[in-house]
């Protein structure tokens, strides 16, 4: 007898992980948390028999969600994130050197609480940059006062509490709590699936309406579905292809105190180049 | 009761695909190779129990094998493909006006057999400047009198009778095989799966040493292994990223008469963007 998690995403067709034994299953007021011990990605994490993160792949979606933005803002001293429970954001973000403070917002302790037992290198829930809200981020963002230089939307797919994260009103909000050259990333969904394709589609129609910079960008993630994921990047004006912020980029990376898996000055700009199929999704 | 292919790549890790029925089984006297209509991927062509293709996506693969040598080739005429049973590279590649023939030299007849009756959109079989040929491209390619300007490895995983096509002796002979500004491509395994690590290892130093230009570049292709696929570019000269070639790229691709799917100039350039943890594999 063995342990499989399963997950499927096109038919029948999914993903399946060898399962050592469950760490963690709590239905919690938001969602169904798993951990479980695999084989051979470490510990993973589930949310309504969705994969999160496993141990071993997390650098990719961490790293691509934030720096991407961080890299490309003038200076990001203030950050907001949304969601990102597991501390995997809030890590990267926080080795910027420039950033002060990052406010993570996240609905569900529960996500935090398996995290620090479960996935204890993934947070670096010391840092006292780092100041954890368990609160509503659809209403946070609404009652901004002091804006954000980079606000992330690291939450989970477009069901359940996730669900108003890809709405328009939400996204204007997040334009309003941003600061004169702010940036915004967001996790959207992968191109292969084409349940998610209205989704993706209002996240980058409103992002074009409201923003003045707006693009999609992709990661190589092997535990999501088909291991290709979209994220969105949106501006009041840093264009993260122009000749300026790709300087700035290659300056900033060269002087990082951390080494990096994924991310760099290549992967910033090569990440933007869209199949003609992806493309096709949101034009 | 329900069929599903499975294939694991990590430990119990891997892919499940929803199965109607088993359209061909073979055990031909190199490989055993079967086709499955699918629920949702159309028919897909496994050999020794590793996917090759499905009809849904197998134009990633074939579009990102071939446009990116050919279109960086200055003038591409005569190409070699050594493998490619399934017919689609040879269809990619057929689509460039200024190719006159293409040398098809694939190993195993029941592949193109296979091929021709399940998956009869993929090949152009019927087109003229095929030449169907089947022998030992290993072998073919010592014997070379009249030099390719392109050739492209398309060969299965370096197990079984495929493991001749990552070795040194075999890229040396392309090379002789080459014409002054030949260009190789082949494709080049997972970099998620580390049990290949050291024939990427081994094809990429042999590259390396072989060629005047040699670089990876990487497509999602989500029916193999963890959706990241690595491939080699390496030729004589034209250097893929110069200014020269991405020029050229742009021009020919604005007047390809052939709507792509994946393959665009953005693409192209972008697809050398590598994640420092594959850097780090052939470095």
């Amino acid at each position: 007898m063995s342990l499989t998690y399963d997950e499927f995403y096109n038919g029948r067709t999914g993903l399946t992980v060898g399962v050592n034994k469950i760490l963690f299953s709590e239905e919690t007021p938001y969602q169904k948390v798993e951990v479980y011990e695999t084989d051979t990605w470490g510990n993973l994490m589930t949310i309504d028999g969705m994969v999160m993160l496993s141990e071993r792949d997390e650098f990719v979606y961490h790293e691509m969600l934030s720096h991407v933005g961080l890299f490309a803002h003038p200076d990001p001293r203030r950050v907001l994130i949304i969601g990102g429970g597991d501390g995997g954001t809030a890590r990267e973000v926080m080795r910027h050197s420039s950033v002060q403070q990052v406010d993570m917002v996240e609905i569900d302790e529960a996500v935090v609480r398996a995290s620090k037992e479960f996935l204890p290198e993934v947070g670096d829930w010391n840092n006292p940059k780092l100041n954890v809200l368990f609160e509503d981020g659809i209403q946070f963002v609404k009652d901004i006062d002091d804006p954000y230089d980079v606000i992330i939307i690291d939450g989970s797919d477009p069901v359940g509490p996730a669900e108003g994260l890809f709405e328009s009103n939400f996204m204007q909000a997040c334009y309003d709590g941003l600061s004169e050259n702010g940036v915004l990333t967001a996790q959207t969904e992968s191109p292969w699936v084409s349940d998610y394709h209205p989704s993706m589609k209002k996240v980058f129609s409103a992002l074009e309406d409201i923003y003045e910079v707006s693009k999609m960008y992709l990661a190589y993630i092997p535990l999501y579905p088909a291991g290709m994921w979209s994220f969105s990047f949106a501006s009041k004006g840093a264009d993260p292809l122009s000749n300026e912020t790709l300087s700035r980029v290659e300056e900033r990376f060269n002087n990082f105190d951390t080494e990096l898996k994924y991310y760099n000055p290549e992967v910033h700009r090569g990440c933007f180049a869209l199949p003609n199929f992806v493309r096709d999704i949101i034009d």
